[in-house]
């Protein structure tokens, strides 16, 4: 792997690898309740950029993990990200309509039916990094545990629920990043330290993995706050504008874009610093890192 | 253990037991988000039956299991349970206000609480499992792997689909088992044979526990509709006429309130019946039986 288009080329495989995954681990649309499973396929299968599993295998393929003992770690993030996507849009929370350029699942299966398949994803991510047999049960439990803190009330749900306790009032800054260090960041260091934890031991190689996933996880989502300022909605697959619309605290509003943007510009250049002391080949984890924080969708 | 007393008074330590587990393992109010965690432990600390845990208790001591390895399946099972009522009794579901006496928790803490508060427990019952040493590496992953089966879509969250489909709509019969074996079957199921997993590996044993699951579980579903018309809201803890207030359908409706009767008799008989060709002390699991079927809240 040398140029960048093999990095791609790389990249690509491994997202084609994990949607096979999905696709196999999903069941089908005619397995009863056959609406509760075309839910959870509309959404899950919804072709997102897959970044948090592409993470799951850069940083294995730095510690030259094989991809087998890989693709449930991966599959299950995909099914906790999807299923917070259909929660998080629902009319009681942020109340969108639009979610990769398609209607939200609530408003194209009835809110019920989204309330499930959330639910069900979240079973489903447990169930199959549980069942892995590719993993030693020993890791494997640890890293069923380590999903189960990222997605809980002190991970994701945490942070979803700080982020809907600041819509409509003034934040800090220190109360932003400590959202965002939840709500998006604890899944997207759990992405990058789950693979790690099958290829090393090394302590210090863990904490520097930690440190890069802080720096992505925050940079991605000043980019997310800076794309719905900037961004255009068919790109994005969102609603432009969406942040203000419901006065929602997002970085350009406290600091404007340009000094937003120099931030996510300086966590790019610490994430990058955490690799170059990583012995493995680190290369796709960098390109995922620009990719994250340069992003314009 | 003798006597009906003996009994009650074992699974009380029993009950004590799992609620200062599940007082240990929820987060305190004061962790933040204090309000999701505040919202999770009114939920789960609400002084419920423990129908589930104390089953996963009997079923334990049936074979010889130590406490210890117990409580954490106890109280993941209680966790899921917890999390289901939450997303049930939501306006988008059945749109309930009453749980356990008190306002259901979204009415107590909002909806998007309730939802994320749901989200939480599910991923606590999962961590609280997966990271349990008492229990061998091995085992615990399959126990996680069954938990995770048991409560998504082609278990407990798939029964809740399949219940929202048939309200408002005939069903016959058949359904409606169907619906019941998945909504509430599965996780009592589970709650029955997880404990002997540990116990034993006897094949023949687990297909009459799991026997005896099916039997108790819908019986206790059979008891469930009839309480709603014949019951006493001051005692059961739920608005009464609730399944017809919403033309939900029951066994009562389709068959009427003795016929439903008599089928729950005589599918306690037959769970007794399979307890009887099990080798060790199976008479908390037949006192657990008898109150399910014949409970009067």
């Amino acid at each position: 792997m040398t140029t960048t288009t093999d990095i791609e080329g790389q990249l690509n495989r491994w997202r084609d690898r994990l949607n096979r995954f999905l696709e196999q681990v999903l069941p089908p649309n005619d397995t009863p309740p056959c609406r509760l499973h075309e839910a959870m396929r509309y959404s899950a299968l919804a072709g997102g950029k897959r970044i948090r599993p592409m993470l799951t295998y850069a940083s294995g393929h730095a510690f030259a993990v094989t991809p087998a003992g890989l693709d449930a770690i991966a599959c299950a993030i995909e099914f906790i990200h999807a299923y917070s996507l259909i929660h998080d849009d629902l009319p009681a929370m942020d109340d969108d309509e639009l979610r990769r350029g398609r209607p939200t699942c609530h408003l194209a299966f009835g809110e019920a039916t989204a309330i499930l398949a959330g639910d069900a994803l979240q079973a489903l991510a447990f169930k199959t990094l549980a069942s892995c047999t590719a993993i030693p049960p020993e890791p494997r439990c640890r890293l069923v545990a380590s999903l189960a803190e990222a997605c809980g009330s002190t991970g994701m749900a945490g942070g979803q629920m700080l982020d809907l306790g600041v819509t409509g009032r003034n934040a800090d800054l220190q109360e932003l990043k400590q959202i965002h260090r939840l709500k998006t960041g604890a899944l997207i260091r759990y992405s990058i330290t789950a693979a790690a934890e099958l290829g090393t031991r090394d302590s210090a190689e863990h904490d520097r993995l930690t440190r890069f996933g802080d720096c992505v996880g925050l940079g991605f989502q000043i980019r997310d706050d800076i794309l719905d300022v900037t961004g255009d909605a068919t790109l994005t697959g969102k609603a432009a504008h969406a942040d203000a619309a419901r006065n929602q605290p997002t970085f350009p509003a406290l600091i404007g874009v340009d000094e937003s943007t120099r931030a996510a510009e300086s966590l790019l250049d610490e994430a990058l610093d955490c690799l170059s002391a990583i012995d493995g080949d680190t290369r796709p984890l960098a390109w995922l890192a620009s990719y994250m924080i340069r992003r314009d969708r």
